[in-house]
C-alpha cells in the first residue's frame, strides 16, 4: 500500500523520508522504496541542491496548485492532494496515512472517494537504525556524557551549608545546573528543544516536573538530559540520579532497587524476546526490593525508542507488542518516585544486536557524591 | 461550539492553551472560556505545580484510561477520547477540532456517533496578541537586532582578496556567521529551532535555501534569522539584505525595490484594511519599478503572522480574507529573488494599532557594506 503524507520535517517521519529540515509543509507518496515530494516555489531548489538520495524525486507543487483552482472555494489543501494523487494514478487506491494526516484534507480526500487507512507508526521501519543512525546517536550521548560530568563536578566541588549546597558562594539551583549543561551541550552542536529536567527532593518525585529553585542537599536529585544534534536531527536521552550529601536509608534503597530493575532488564536483551517482558523483569526486581509498581513507585514504563523524535516506537513497557529485533534503539530507565522520599531514576540507551546488545551509555552510575 | 483537542504542547494551540509545556500529549476541552485538560500521572502533579490560570483545570487520566479498557482490544486513544467526552456530557455534541486531530481518534469518535467538524485555524483567537505577547515578541526582536549588528560588524570588519571576503585571516563563511549569530542568540535565551538563513550569490536566490560555503564578495546576501525565546517561547523574525563591496546596478535596483515596496506596505496597515490589499501595494511597487511577481521575482506573499509558530494566522498574501485588526503581529518582508543576480529580501515585524501601526522592529535597513 502507498503511503501519503502532508507535512513539514517537524513531523519526524518526513524528516525520516527526506533526511533533513523542510520548512514549508509539502506532499510525500511513497511506493516500493520510492518517493515523490511535491514542494512549492521557496522549497524546491533548496532541495534539489542538497539532496542525495536517488530514491526522492522532488516535483513542484505550481502546475497542481493550478490545476486545483476551480471555481468553487474552499478545501484548497484537499483539491491539491487529490490533483497529486490523480497524476500519480493513486486515486483509486488505498492508502495509507498518518495519525498526523491533517483532518480537513481527510475529510475531503474521503468525500472523493478516496480510501485512507492509518497506519500507528506510519513509519514502522524508523525503529530499526542503521549504522549510520546509531552512529548519530552514539555521538549525541557521548556529549551528554561530558554535560553529566559538568554537572557531578558542580556538585562535587559544592559543600552544603544551613540546609543549601553552595557552589562558589552561591546557593546552587537547578537553574545554574541547567543552564552550566545547557551551555555545554549548545557549544558542542546540542540543542535541549524541550528543556532539561534537573530537579530536588519533592520535585524529584514527579517524573515530568523540570526541576526549579535551590538544589536540596542529602535528597534525591534526578538529572534527565534529552538533548538533540542541530547535525544530525537524532537525540540523546539520559537520566542519572544524585544526592550530593548523605542519601537517607530509604532514598539507598530506592537506588540500589532501580539499579538492579535496570541489571535485570540488561540481562534480557536481545533480538526476539518481548519488550513486554524486559519491562516486567524490572518491574519485579522493584517489587521483589520491597517497592510498589503501578500507581505508585515505578510509576512508567521501562523505556521506549530513541532516534529522530525523543520518544518512538517501540515502546518498552507492560503492554508492548514488540519483539526486540537487531537494529532497536531503546531507553531502559526504571524509577521510584514518592513525595516523602524524592525520586530515583536511571537511564541508559541500549542497541540490540545479534549478540544481545550493547550498552551506548558508556557513563558511570555514581549515586552519592559528598 | 466547545474545541476538542489531543496533543502535546509542540503543537502551538496547546501551548497556547496552557502557557507552557507539556511534553506529553493530554486532552483539551475548551467551553465558554474555561478549560479542562486531562493529564497523566506523569505530568500532572508539575502542571498543577506551575499553572497559574485559574481557567483551566487539570484532570487525572487514569480513571478514563481504566474506563477505556474494555475487552476488545485496539482504539485505545478513541476509546480514552470518548470516556472524556462522555464525562463532560459532550460525546454527542458538535465538536470543533484542530486539522491536527489524530486521524484514527477522529475515525472511532465518529463512528460512534460524534460529530467533529474542522477548524482552521483553531484557535483564531491567537492572531489577537495581548500586551504581554507582544512584550515577549519585542522582547526577542532587540535581541535578534543585536545579533544583526554582529552580523554587520563581522562583514565590516572582513576585506576583499581574490573573489573571496576575508575575516581575521579566513575565508568568510555562511556557517561561521551563522554560528556566531546563534551563539549570541543562545547566549541570550534564544534558541534557533528551525536554523537561521545566511545565504549569498545564486543561493540568496533560493528563498529557503539556508546558505552555506564561503560568503560571495559584490553579490547579495540574505540574513534571515527567526530565533526562539526559550523563556517565553515567542519567535523573533527579521531579514536584512546586504552585499559586501559593490553591489551590480541591477541588486542595487532591486533593493531600491524591495525598500520601497516594503514602505508602500507600511503606508497601508491599519484596523479595518484587507491583509491582501496590503500585499497588493507592495507587488505594485516590485512591478513599477520593473521587477516581476509571481513565478518570478517576487514569489512569496508578503507576511505572515508571527507568534509562538514562526508561521501563523494571519496570512498577508493576495488571496488573503483578512481583515488587519488592533493587535495583529506581521512580517512585512517583500522579496525579489533571480538567480542570475541574487537575491534581496528585506522583513520588519509591525504590530497592528488603533491609530496604524507601530513597527517592532527598530534596526536599519543598510545594504551596502564597503
Amino acid at each position: 500500500m502507498a503511503r501519503f503524507h502532508f507535512a513539514d520535517t517537524s513531523d519526524s517521519d518526513m524528516f525520516y523520508a527526506v533526511g533533513g529540515n523542510i520548512s514549508d509543509p509539502f506532499f510525500l507518496i511513497e511506493m516500493e522504496g520510492k518517493s515523490k515530494i511535491f514542494l512549492n516555489a521557496l522549497e524546491i531548489d533548496a532541495f534539489i541542491d542538497r539532496n542525495k538520495n536517488p530514491a526522492i524525486e522532488a516535483l513542484p507543487l505550481d502546475p497542481f496548485q493550478q490545476k486545483a483552482k476551480t471555481s468553487e472555494k474552499g478545501n484548497e489543501l484537499g483539491k491539491l492532494a487529490l490533483a497529486i494523487l490523480e497524476s500519480s494514478g493513486l486515486s483509486s487506491k488505498p492508502l495509507g496515512v498518518s495519525r498526523k494526516f491533517p483532518l480537513d484534507v481527510a475529510d475531503y480526500l474521503r468525500s472523493r472517494g478516496v480510501v485512507l487507512s492509518v497506519k500507528t507508526p506510519f513509519m514502522p521501519e524508523r525503529a530499526v537504525k542503521s549504522s549510520q543512525e546509531i552512529g548519530c546517536i552514539r555521538e549525541a550521548l557521548t556529549i551528554t556524557d561530558h554535560a553529566f560530568k559538568i554537572i557531578e563536578q558542580i556538585l562535587s566541588e559544592s559543600h552544603i551549608e544551613d540546609q543549601k549546597v553552595i557552589y562558589r558562594e552561591e546557593i546552587l539551583t537547578s537553574e545554574f545546573l541547567k543552564k552550566r549543561a545547557s551551555s555545554f551541550l549548545f557549544e558542542n552542536g546540542m540543542d535541549d528543544p524541550e528543556g532539561m529536567i534537573i530537579s530536588s527532593g519533592a520535585q524529584a518525585a514527579m517524573p515530568h516536573h523540570k526541576g526549579a529553585g535551590p538544589i536540596r542537599p542529602n535528597e534525591t536529585i534526578v538529572c534527565d538530559l534529552f538533548p538533540r544534534s542541530r547535525e544530525s536531527g537524532y537525540f540523546a536521552d539520559m537520566t542519572r540520579s544524585y544526592v550530593k550529601g548523605a542519601p537517607s536509608p530509604h532514598a539507598a534503597k530506592m537506588y540500589e532497587a532501580v539499579k538492579l530493575a535496570q541489571d535485570k532488564a540488561f540481562e534480557l536483551i536481545r533480538p526476539g524476546v518481548q519488550a513486554r517482558d524486559v519491562h516486567n523483569a524490572a518491574a519485579k526486581a522493584i517489587k521483589s526490593a520491597g517497592f510498589e509498581v503501578g500507581t505508585k513507585g515505578f510509576i512508567h514504563s521501562l523505556g521506549h525508542g530513541l532516534g529522530i523524535d525523543v520518544h518512538e516506537s517501540p515502546s518498552i513497557s507492560g503492554s508492548s507488542e514488540h519483539i526486540l529485533e537487531v537494529g532497536n534503539v531503546i531507553t531502559i530507565e526504571p524509577g521510584l518516585y514518592y513525595p516523602e522520599f524524592g525520586g530515583v531514576r536511571l537511564e541508559d540507551v541500549v542497541v540490540v544486536t545479534s549478540q544481545g546488545f550493547e550498552n551506548l551509555t558508556k557513563y558511570q552510575r555514581d549515586f552519592v557524591i559528598k
